[in-house]
């Protein structure tokens, strides 16, 4: 019983104990009503590790996720801090803060406890459902393109005092346990037979073979790891996928930022459009009739060119409006008659964020398909082979991100690679 | 007078008050014996920021050095947190267990006094001096280069536990005012009028506005501020000049590391570089006559080449044998039979700290000229008009790093540089 797995004065939550335990807090009156009788709770967790509550009564409902002391999706042979929900905490509200609206309210945080009481999102979708459905959200790109842009700019040197972003990434330095499955996890376990790694067999072990052999990938991946373990650039979501995402046809709000740590800006823009990449390549899986879903593999890579236009023009729009922090100083360009050396140094970064961006994608799908944590989108096909064939076109787009990142000559170039090898039999 | 400035308990220490205030430390018993009244203390702090005392004895000698609650050389005006002590201390434990032998002893550290007790360094004299003086030491070059290599190596993801090394950036991310200090002095006042500037002037007005327009180098600057700011890569030094090197004809130690911070591995080496190349272009100012020290000036740069070298070998060789660390894990290449992964990789990161280490190069050379900061090389040159001789062919070749380090054939090139400037006439 979960009930039961206590450590210290923790102890996890179940449905029947939520009005007993959660009951006096104020946070929760205040939304359902003093009459706890009247809460119903349900356990709607479908994450890799916590455990995650809806409550309602009849005047209202919230969400408590808790964090378990193991990892879920494996079980109690993997311990996993507490901690983590407090750093989810500190990540929510410095993103509040930063993109006000796009991520849940914060209600109450009880560190003991490993508990955030949040707004119950309705009648959101987790975006990867709806990726799978293929339904279209005219706002999303836009929504994560701003997002992106303005959590990864405000959280920088680019725009905080330098002592308190100094502060916060030792604060977030702590996050050991989670960056060590990312770093594990993501950069290292897919690109050799580590124990806990599946792919679709038979059908891709030759085509997992000769990427496991590919020693320019296993060197960029390790490059790419080498990133996101030191350049501490800005307080990074750390796990901007398609199911950190719940949607409506009008909302768009970012959840579950518990490996949020400093990192390369790169990296939360590159895992997010990878999981967008992928859910296009695995739209055959999921079509009606051959070519039911073309008009929504096109809209799929609209909203990446989206995403990334709306990121550039909002970094550009942050860059030149909001530079406080203590790297580009004003003090050294406009003030000194100087514009063109801000905007000069505006499109090197620019380049770079959009070169990580493409190495972290390319690392993202191959982990998605040949490590430990798969999506939904390819898992759902139930044809091993037609399974296969669209995981292979990814994991050969996802090469050919990573190891050329630094020569792709824009996102025109891969919209036509990514059309290409749709059409094409790969495994 | 320094002995009142107490913030809290501390209290600066003075040659009369030694004695009674540490008396009773065992670490100064055991090295200067029991009879406080035979101490003799002298002030010889020549740095910027701190007092520093030799106090010696009929039996021995040791070192007290401890923390202005301001810089030095500024004056109260400038506060500056006493905590610097512990950075330093914590560096030092650490320098000499992944490089035994190359930094002084620590025998005692007394965090609210922010004083640590040392070993005394003698007949070690500080390398800058040296310099000037045209002395040669054959063991200089080897036993900076090895320092580099083991320290920059052992401090990182290629040798720590992940955890160790995150504890460990977020301990020196508290650093704030020392790395504040670098972030402004080094990489931002010297490229615009700021305050605390100066140049010898009027001799470099014209060539230090042309510098202070180049865009280029202005952006590069910053970009390399961001470098220094974000890319954790290793815990450095921090301020590894040549007047942080003490030298006998046979020892090399490495002291005052109270800038320590995690950052990138290019930076200590480039500083050190810079620090050999200005002494070089500083020669013609203390030379006893025209072509007097063209054979010192051809063994600095024999010392630049053989640090790097040095350097580069050492840190294969920590690679080939050392690298137990989360990045470019053996599971991943030898384990696999791809020891090459592992050399090409290794490849990778030299030339990335080698291009860096060129552009910190750069960034040094010019805010020793340029800033607050300057260093007794160019100083001690009493005649201005060939004082600005010699800063101005250090200036340009400084420019020339900054913004061409990524595409600078190699040390020969430089080298051909550096002896081509000599014979011109810059200003």
């Amino acid at each position: 019983m979960a009930e039961e797995a206590a450590s210290g004065s923790y102890s996890a939550l179940g449905v029947e104990s939520i009005g007993a335990r959660l009951g006096n807090l104020v946070a929760m009156k205040e939304r359902l009503g003093s009459d706890i009788g009247s809460w119903r709770a349900r356990e709607v967790g479908d994450g890799n590790l916590n455990l995650v509550f809806i409550v309602e009564s009849p005047v209202g409902g919230v969400v408590v996720k808790q964090a378990l002391p193991y990892v879920r999706l494996v079980g109690d042979s993997w311990p996993l801090p507490l901690k983590r929900s407090f750093f989810e905490y500190h990540a929510l509200i410095r993103q509040a803060e930063r993109d006000p609206g796009r991520v849940p309210g914060v209600f109450h945080f009880d560190v003991e406890q490993a508990l955030i009481v949040q707004e119950y999102l309705t009648p959101h979708i987790i975006l990867r459902r709806s990726l799978i459905a293929g339904t279209r959200h005219p706002h999303l790109a836009g929504d994560l393109g701003r997002f992106c842009a303005r959590t990864l700019f405000r959280g920088s040197d680019l725009s905080m005092k330098a002592a308190d972003r100094k502060a916060d990434l030792a604060l977030f330095a702590d996050n050991v346990a989670l960056c060590d499955i990312t770093e594990n996890l993501v950069f290292t376990d897919p690109y050799f037979a580590a124990p806990l790694n599946r792919h679709t067999a038979p059908q891709l072990d030759a085509l997992v073979a000769r990427l496991r052999a590919d020693v320019d990938l296993k060197v960029e991946a390790q490059h790419l790891k080498t990133a996101f373990t030191t350049r501490a650039e800005t307080l990074l979501h750390g796990d901007l996928h398609t199911g950190s995402v719940m949607v409506t046809g009008e909302d768009t709000r970012v959840i579950d930022p518990e490996f949020a740590v400093y990192g390369p800006m790169g990296f939360d823009v590159g895992m997010l459009l990878a999981n967008f990449w992928m859910a296009c390549f695995a739209q055959s899986g999921h079509e009606e009739g051959e070519g039911a879903r073309d008009a929504y593999r096109a809209w799929i890579l609209d909203v990446v060119h989206e995403i990334w236009s709306t990121f550039a023009q909002t970094f550009t729009h942050l860059w030149r409006t909001e530079r406080t922090g203590m790297l580009y100083p004003a003090a050294l360009y406009e003030d000194q008659g100087h514009a063109m050396a801000a905007e000069q140094a505006l499109h090197h970064r620019l380049q770079a964020i959009w070169t990580d961006a493409l190495g972290f994608a390319g690392v993202e799908i191959h982990r998605r398909i040949l490590g430990l944590a798969h999506i939904a989108e390819f898992e759902t096909i139930a044809d091993p082979a037609q399974r296969a064939a669209a995981e292979a076109k990814a994991l050969v787009f996802g090469r050919h991100l990573v190891v050329n990142r630094a020569r792709i000559p824009g996102l025109a170039a891969i919209r036509s690679l990514a059309e290409r090898l749709e059409g094409e039999n790969i495994a």
